[in-house]
């Protein structure tokens, strides 16, 4: 196995995952060379004109260059393209991929070619903002990043997977691709559902009130972030994990329909239960921030 | 009627909001002389020995030195504490209230005696954090602060509101008080109710799986943040806003529950529309930031 250094990156998808993972590897030293494959003709030359990559094509037989494969590419678009980077691949090639949801990649990564190693990625850092324009040598930096081996990936291939994961100054975390899809439904799919869910609760009530974005405040403005988040990638993200998801927003409805009656009968001793409760968890987890 | 550099303030609560009133008074040079009515002995010491104060007392008698009159404690306080203060005030003072819902209180107010002049206000600013140690002399510069004038409010001490908004270095926003609380379920409590359904929901199913919260992130947080406001305020908004947010939070509901069912069936269409629609606005709302 090569060193970091001395490895050949093709990067599949120069968006914000993809800059931002090429911009860390550059500021790291951690590669020899970033080939990218992107489709949009002023993404590939804005990449080169800003030396984010050495080169950059459309077509995927290039990645027969590269030591490394990272895929990162919205999660079905990946799964599209498994297949052309299997049949370009070099012998002992690992292929990363940073898609949001892992089982279904996981599932489309066992039909790879045996000569290649793919391994799972999920770095647990992002922006409402897309594309290269977005990209940040330091988005990683300090998140979790989530590696979800499979069964024929090689402890070498994890091994080299966490040292790169190091490299880009993210803690690298190993889940099992159906657990992590499962938390990840509750902890990230289910807060952008809440946002776009909110969005669309407040916009059909400024029908009736224009007025009403005026006094959208603070406390609007974070809980609906998420809502501004790149659409086909989040598609994609609700699909890919679409049970978890459901029955995860079915729960978060029941929740709070239970709390609307809550209020309708006035009960303050459940009311302060429930409120409590969540406000102690919430500054237990985040205490630092 | 006084000028505010020579008017005397009365604030009952040094809390978050009563505390960064006085600190922007003062940083303004908009009173002669501030007065806190505070409970909490430690919190009285602090803000003296801080000078975010000249005097503090318990008994709300006091505000029968004052010109103009704030209640900054939490909604169903402002309504048990009016009474008293109406007792002791003296003919011509402006009774201005901060709390978060205004139809309860405004009914309050009605019953004050006719010689002082009562008046609404909910500054469209707060933070997560509470208390005198997180107030802050900016909390209200650049922030939307509504005004809800009563039949009795007479123009002057509307006039005289709306310049000591400005003082702070807020926006003065007049509105009925019905049509603030309608809007402010959907603007303010409801993103409040939607973070503590969120953390009830992922801490339900973090019971099955521990390691749930290492994999929330910034999207998590953010969502989250308003769960940790102080539940004491908050319970008193949902419960003196409650067929508002008891509706609005079923709406959101309903909401989040078509939403399951258009990933149930994989509906694509119907869920590209969905997220577009609500990250368009979202984009458009907060285009600024």
């Amino acid at each position: 196995m090569k060193s970091l250094s001395e490895s050949v990156f093709a990067i599949v998808g120069l968006g914000l995952m993809g800059g931002s993972f090429a911009l860390a590897l550059r500021a790291a030293n951690a590669c020899n060379r970033i080939i990218a494959i992107e489709r949009d003709a002023a993404t590939r030359e804005q990449a080169i004109a800003r030396g984010i990559v050495d080169d950059a094509h459309v077509d995927l037989a290039i990645v027969s260059q590269a030591d490394i494969v990272v895929l990162a590419t919205p999660v079905r678009t990946i799964i599209d393209q498994l297949p052309r980077v299997g049949e370009s691949a070099r012998a002992g090639v690992i292929v990363l991929d940073l898609g949001s949801t892992k089982r279904e990649i996981a599932r489309a990564m066992e039909t790879l070619p045996a000569r290649v190693q793919p391994i799972g990625g999920h770095p647990m850092c992002g922006k409402e903002t897309s594309g290269l324009r977005a990209a940040d040598a330091n988005l990683f930096r300090n998140a979790v990043f989530v590696l979800t081996p499979l069964a024929r990936t090689s402890p070498e291939t994890l091994s080299s997977a966490r040292s790169l994961v190091r490299a880009l100054g993210a803690q690298p975390m190993v889940f099992d691709a159906a657990q992590h899809d499962r938390i990840v439904a509750a902890t990230s799919h289910l807060p952008f559902a809440l946002a776009a869910a909110l969005m669309a609760t407040a916009d059909e009530l400024a029908r009736a009130d224009e007025s009403l974005f005026k006094l959208a405040a603070s406390g609007f403005r974070d809980t609906s972030r998420l809502a501004a988040s790149d659409t086909t990638m989040m598609g994609d993200v609700l699909l890919t994990n679409g049970e978890n998801v459901a029955n995860v927003m079915r729960d978060c409805a029941r929740h709070l329909t239970a709390l609307a009656a809550v209020i309708d009968r006035k009960d303050e001793i459940a009311l302060r239960a429930f409120l409590e409760r969540a406000a102690a968890k919430r500054r237990n987890l985040f205490s630092h921030v």
